[in-house]
């Protein structure tokens, strides 16, 4: 954070100037999400791999609040999806304003984030960032066909993972060196540590969702139990378990199961298996990996700071 | 239709390549709406004002396609904000497949359009059509606020028809001569045509809804009534009624009349009062404007059939 307050200082006056509309309701919503605790992880990212790479301009700025849209617009289409009520400690969106408000404020801040990088002009910035949006949207269906499908397996999850949330880390830290022009290689590189530190920050994210309370995390621990979504923590406690733990699995993930005595038996058997434990090993293979990417660069301030993000994708609150 | 009808094959060839996915609920659910009986309309202007200009190239298929994408995009979102059941006279892909497939495959054929458009890699068309996107989802988003609001005037129902509708059959019409560099005179004109012809066809689509049956439109009639939208139809016929109307017009658009007798009495009202005729007179005013903009083309089979679509915008089906 230190390394790229100025930067983002730029960031947050692009996201506050280009959220607005004449219709009021837009920076209402937007505004809820936005200016309410988000970390700016994504832009961040971009920011600091700039830093990495020397860059002295400023066009990222633009870029960057770009993709902070796109994840916001995700992050409004995903509390309808999932019906959720609480993100970040406070109520979401879709139960102030209702769905409708937050599907079609969703749509307008993914429209303002291509017009962003229309601004910016690069082609390859676009390709970059249309693509990673139409791979998010897929593997976010794919996410809600594997729900409640008690044989999804660890393939499958990585492949939504993947898709869901590493694409925009990847393609945050890849239009850096686009834009600072620094060639192919530092390219896959930078493509390379996003995409490993997404990988491991959702894994982490889903051992959360067993392992803290809402206070802690501000998101409601048990929402993927209840919801019958199949993250690595249920596959690894599901494939691992006695006769009983998995008929029990089979009727918790179908929905039939979902009480506090249910979720507290879930809680144990992911404890109790090693699954929770082991997550977060997979999360650890994959952080080691996003910094192994950082190998060619030169030491300093910016690749300390991206390996420190890359240890706490890991080491956060669970 | 038979002026594009060769163009249309190719455009079509591109729609079907560009919806397919791995995850096999995105081809299903898009192709429920997109191969169901849809009029391409929109893709459909832009091969005309091509034609127009005499363009030769086909660089504008995957741009019409882009476009019908994009459209289909706003059909799945405006389905389940308005928890529509029909469309078309077929079952909404919400009430099959549910919100959170319709929210997400919506989604993706957004993303898939801009991937098409960087494919083009014409930063004007980009420019164009990704500012159209951000106006729609304002115009809907404003559409969402006013809803239920008894007080709407015709200012404001312009304004919200002219974004959510009229300014993607702009930007339709617009990229033809960005495509053909046919220079900026062509560029307004066909804007304007495009602006003035989507006016016209809402305007029809809002009497539509008072003066149908399912039967012949494949749409619910008394939709717009039971949503609490204020169309012109109603603004007219609450500006021009008596007390008594009034009162019932406020008490139906509020969400507390709205049985099959009270669609009865706002059907009886918009007639009475002229209020759906009068909103047809202003149909025929766009559609004589968006006539009137194609003057200085020369005459021939794209220019009649141009102003044949605007003459046939305000006489379909009512």
């Amino acid at each position: 954070m230190q390394l790229v307050a100025e930067d983002m200082n730029g960031v947050n006056a692009v996201i506050l100037d280009r959220m607005q509309s004449k219709v009021g309701l837009i920076p209402e919503l937007a505004g809820h999400l936005i200016a309410g605790g988000g970390k700016r992880m994504r832009p961040m990212l971009t920011l600091a791999c700039a830093a990495l790479l020397d860059y002295p301009g400023t066009r990222h700025h633009k870029l960057a609040a770009a993709v902070e849209f796109i994840h916001t617009a995700t992050l409004l289409h995903d509390d309808v999806v999932d019906g959720s009520g609480l993100r970040r400690g406070k109520r979401t969106a879709n139960i102030i304003w209702g769905n409708p408000a937050s599907v079609l404020v969703g749509d307008f801040l993914f429209s303002r984030a291509f017009e962003l990088m229309v601004e910016d002009g690069s082609l390859k910035v676009l390709k970059i960032l249309s693509h990673a949006s139409a791979v998010i949207a897929e593997g976010e269906v794919e996410q809600l066909t594997a729900q409640r499908q008690i044989e999804t397996d660890e393939e499958q999850y990585l492949r939504i993972i993947g898709a869901k949330t590493a694409a925009l880390f990847a393609a945050a830290c890849h239009i850096a060196p686009v834009v600072a022009e620094a060639g192919e290689k530092a390219e896959l590189a930078l493509e390379a540590y996003g995409r490993n530190l997404g990988i491991a920050f959702q894994l982490v994210d889903d051992v959360i969702d067993y392992a803290s309370d809402e206070q802690t995390m501000g998101k409601g621990v048990g929402d993927d139990f209840r919801d019958g979504k199949m993250t690595l923590p249920v596959i690894l406690a599901y494939a691992r378990g006695s006769e009983d733990d998995r008929a029990f699995w089979r009727s918790a993930i179908s929905g039939a199961a979902v009480t506090d005595e249910d979720l507290a038996r879930a809680i144990g058997l992911v404890k109790a298996t090693s699954a929770l434990n082991d997550t977060i090993e997979r999360a650890r293979h994959y952080a080691r990996r996003a910094i192994d990417a950082l190998a060619t660069f030169p030491n300093g301030k910016a690749k300390a700071a991206l390996t420190e993000a890359a240890q706490f994708a890991v080491t956060r609150g669970y």
